[in-house]
């Protein structure tokens, strides 16, 4: 089996690094040269991982035709990225090519889900079908071989399995589904909350209110991707509840980490001042924001994050404003 | 209104500090004569918060007919302990009194939940209703004035509101709720979720396996709440998820502690010689584990747990039997 990983982020070499250490010919594509060159010959990428060693038969290149011949593509990149990536790699794709997704979030201007996107842009003799790789699992954790246990969601069940064989190992444990409204939901909305959650770490609030926080997110979760067709145990899975409170909690998350600052600062101008990272919770909420409007769901977090982030509004009150609405059952 | 508080612990002075903000004439009650002069005369609890000024308004006293005309008294004390001061204070209550329940577990002998247990020992002509005051609530948060949200539950809507009217304040928020067995199961059974996350943490593994327990230990705390008659949809809310998230992550959390000592030591015996803190995760795990194996629910983190703590199995294989289950569909 041969697996090309489009991508050479920290999630990419978090998968790479399992790809090799079940045997597998894996090959990262990624067009900083230097990260490249790191990733090929010294078997470190020490722009994200300055102490990991990653396993020597990781193979990196800067040449796209590296897609040839590939059994598995594994997309690594923002969502922003994944149209471009896919009509970049569909002259390479030779037969039908599973392709592994593991971005979190919509389609910037048409809204779409990944897997959506994804099949919109290759061609139907170029696609076996899309397995959506998603769940609680920081690539810091994943590529110094932690435990971790993620989900392969796909309408196609056997791809899901294949996946399923290809990845996982002692620590890294793959469950398979196939609800890919409710998962992807779950993991793109996720990211919202967990930019709240930081707003509210950065403003002083304690474990007592984030625990409040990511019971009322996941409840505005369901509510959504309920109305879109997803199904309601999904989302107490790895990809709901699993996915958020991992975002939520851990300094890993950098959704957690822009939220913080704005916290701590009082304005999301700091963040649109100074931010060069994706942080697909900001890009998330403006398009939750937009889907909720249109079909009149009460998503009361991802709103006030939305006016946070878009309408300058401070978040002090906006903290307030949330979390002492009038008392009722619950 | 006059309230009293039984215990002088970390949570009832938590509870305290919240009337005395809100004007409502309180006294705890407690049996070390140092900490509560110390509450008495310094405005301080140092055992629990050295740092923290009290309300000066609290008062105290090791007088326990310090309960008569009490309109609302609240166990702030250990489940152990629970049944026997509900006989020492039914002497002193004249009148119906709303009892407020703080403790999460079960009676150690008959297996009762807390509410059943106050309505066992306390004379129907003395007792309003029980009402459980229980949610994702750290006493170390409570008593800085930490935005907290926490629910009432009870099976009398009325007493419910007038704990809800009574305790309410800017920082501290709460939702009436009515289905007690599911909110009592499920504050119960998070204790013994914690341990296991705490042992998880202690023993190196990071964030990914911790949210993949997490994840797994709602869905196991549903199978049991429901078996016993909870409802789903309590789970999802303060007393189920909110307070196993609030538990499970949270280093004020004494069950997360005591979990990580055993992880790091690679053995229960370590607990079973030092500690010396009341751990209701511990009791819990076996109250559970019975009642589970008679009912026929399988509780995979539970029943580990359990042969960590009272079968002496090594915390290193019970985390890799637990998380390396056989791989299948979520």
């Amino acid at each position: 089996m041969k697996v090309t990983i489009i991508g050479s982020g920290s999630w990419g070499t978090g998968i790479a690094q399992v790809l090799a250490d079940n045997h597998v010919d894996v090959t990262m594509w990624g067009i900083e040269e230097d990260q490249i060159n790191d990733i090929q010959n010294n078997h470190k990428n020490s722009m994200f991982f300055k102490d990991v060693d990653l396993n020597p038969n990781i193979k990196a290149t800067t040449d796209i035709s590296v897609v040839n011949g590939s059994d598995v593509v594994v997309l690594s990149v923002p969502t922003i990225a994944i149209e471009s990536v896919c009509k970049q790699i569909t002259p390479y794709l030779d037969k039908k090519t599973i392709i592994v997704n593991t971005s979190k979030g919509f389609h910037p201007e048409t809204n779409e889900r990944m897997s959506e996107v994804i099949r919109h842009s290759i061609p139907e003799d170029k696609l076996s079908s899309v397995v959506s790789l998603i769940g609680p699992s920081h690539a810091e954790e994943v590529v110094q071989r932690i435990l971790t246990t993620i989900s392969a969601v796909s309408l196609n069940p056997e791809d899901a399995k294949t996946i399923q064989k290809t990845f996982s190992n002692e620590y890294f444990r793959i469950y398979t589904g196939n609800d890919e409204i409710g998962s992807e939901m779950g993991v793109a909305l996720k990211n919202s909350i967990a930019v709240a959650s930081g707003v509210l770490s950065g403003l002083g609030y304690g474990d007592n209110t984030r625990a409040a926080l990511i019971t009322r997110g996941i409840a505005e979760i369901i509510r959504f991707g309920e109305a879109f067709g997803g199904k309601r145990e999904t989302f107490m899975g790895l990809t709901g509840i699993g996915d958020l409170i991992v975002t939520c909690t851990s300094p890993h998350s950098r959704n957690f980490q822009a939220g913080y600052e704005i916290g701590k600062a009082n304005t999301a101008q700091i963040f649109w001042d100074t931010n060069k990272k994706t942080v697909e919770g900001v890009r998330t909420a403006k398009v939750v924001h937009e889907l909720a409007e249109e079909k009149g769901i009460e998503m009361p977090i991802t709103n006030e994050i939305y006016k946070v982030l878009y309408e300058g509004k401070d978040p002090a009150t906006s903290a307030k404003d949330l979390m002492l609405r009038q008392l009722k059952p619950e």
